[in-house]
């Protein structure tokens, strides 16, 4: 593993802890993965795509389609892996940080099936669910569970801070609930700036919708509706009980073998209609044949789940055989 | 240690747990605690200060000013454990859940000192904060640092709801800020109609606010305002990160004896006070002369802010001598 950093500080001392066996660049690369804010990464996936010449590309920036937009190149697949603290740095480092993690790869048609392969088994390794969807629909998720949740934290840690200057007891009586729901604000604002540039219009149109919702919960107790607040809470309630929690992968798993022959595009087709079903690809791998261009996706599913994706592959022409049981 | 539940499996299961040692009412009680909802504690209220005449009586529910202000007695002061979590029942009971935490009590010119110093002596045992305070700058207060996050918290659930019905990918997408955010919308809605009822005004009105900041952050994102959004995001980082935690008590402590005389509303004056300036009272003792009426606090309070204390008091006629180091 060879790194750098901005900061030749913390490239060393992540040297020291043994995170980087050498500091620099690496010309033969398999996989870069550029990790700075929206705003830069451009520039350097552009770099790493000249400087590593064989290695596929990848970035974790946490707005996608400006980046994927402009860099058409088989061998860049844009990504965001869901996970992170308030902590900066190396010593904010966690070994566990991405198990159970979704991890965003937004492949295009453009993308080479065998790049594709990689990047998402390099993911795998870590721990994290790959879930490939559009750069786009991405950006549009993450206002609603990310960007639009950091702001709203922010907003309330300053609404508290306001009226504390007033009542110097107001935080004494800030319980677990507040301290839960401002965490995030205690992060750097670095990032910020450029996600939220990014990712405008996304974002307001979040946040008019958060604040038209905040509306009607507003006249919901300014009229004593017991029954509407009740209802609401309820939905809220049953919600956030379902919401999948970091899971280990199934014990039933189904392999599934796809001919993809020259066609460009299967492999973001493919992953991104299996994605938009909710259907976990466990593991992926594209078997060439000797004599060229043609190949085959092998595809590893929840095996409850095989033949469901069996049909949705059939309806955009992928005919593939009955699931088997993946090879050991 | 007698109790009840208004489910009768509940309350023996506390028993089998050792919680309890008898179920029912005890008329001997030194303290009773009412925990019901905001709605019908004044009722259990006033029944305890009837079966238990001679026990302290106080309540937990969430907003204090209508049950104060209907319950005028010596030996009833309003509180509230600003601590809980989503779990419910006696499943749900955790033993250090109260270490730490703030309590607030609420006293009034009606109450009797030595019920306070009882009452704020059990609380203190159970490894909480006390704070005096007016209730209805409780129910002030907590608007902003509870009603109101709760009901973000569940408007944010329901957003992300609505769209994972149509991108089933959604909630795959969120990470641990967004889990953070929503966890108190996993609680049981049971309390929460009664609570909006009895802060109604105070949560529309804190609801506005909020609403009216959100539009000001839209309008940052909107205009692409990079360093309005920086020092939004600075402040609350802030902010966030000199939240107090729950601290353990101070090493050096200060006595102070305050001399009440027979003037009413005193223990509630000198309580607010020093609240309000932040002042933590550690410790708080009624010290009876054998003449009767007369008496002297004894208060503990961090050695930091003696000197500070004195000088609020003596503004209030409060006459105490030098800080003195604690008896042990």
């Amino acid at each position: 593993v060879t790194g750098t950093d901005l900061d030749q500080a913390r490239a060393r001392r992540a040297l020291e802890l043994g995170a980087l066996d050498a500091v620099g660049e690496d010309p033969d690369a398999d996989v870069v993965v550029v990790a700075t804010p929206a705003g830069p990464a451009r520039g350097e996936i552009q770099r790493a795509l000249t400087t590593s010449p064989s290695a596929v590309i990848t970035d974790v920036a946490g707005v996608k389609a400006p980046i994927v937009e402009a860099i058409e190149d088989p061998r860049f697949i844009g990504g965001h892996p869901m996970a992170g603290s308030e902590q900066e740095g190396i010593e904010g480092a966690d070994p566990t940080l991405f198990e159970g993690a979704t991890w965003v790869l937004t492949p295009t048609p453009a993308t080479e099936a065998g790049a594709y392969a990689r990047l998402r088994s390099l993911v795998r390794s870590l721990g994290a669910n790959p879930v490939a969807m559009p750069a786009e629909r991405h950006d549009e998720l993450v206002a609603l569970v990310s960007h639009v949740p950091h702001l709203t934290a922010a907003t309330l840690m300053n609404l508290a801070a306001d009226a504390a200057e007033e009542h110097v007891t107001l935080l004494r009586l800030a319980a677990g609930g507040f301290r839960d729901m401002t965490r995030i604000a205690a992060g750097h604002p670095g990032i910020w700036p450029d996600v939220c540039e990014a990712n405008r219009d996304g974002i307001v149109e979040t946040l008019d919708l958060l604040v038209a919702e905040l509306k009607k919960v507003r006249d919901l107790v300014a009229a004593t509706d017991r029954p509407g607040l009740v209802a609401m809470l309820e939905r809220a309630r049953e919600a956030r009980q379902n919401l999948p929690s970091r899971v280990p992968l199934a014990e039933a798993a189904a392999e599934l073998r796809v001919p993809v022959a020259d066609r460009p595009g299967a492999i973001a087709e493919v992953t991104t209609l299996l994605g938009e079903l909710g259907i976990n690809i466990f593991d992926l791998e594209i078997a060439h044949s000797a004599e060229g261009e043609r190949g085959v996706m092998v595809l590893v599913v929840d095996a409850a789940e095989a033949d469901r994706a069996r049909t949705a592959l059939a309806s955009r022409g992928y005919r593939c055989g009955p699931p088997r049981v993946p090879r050991p």
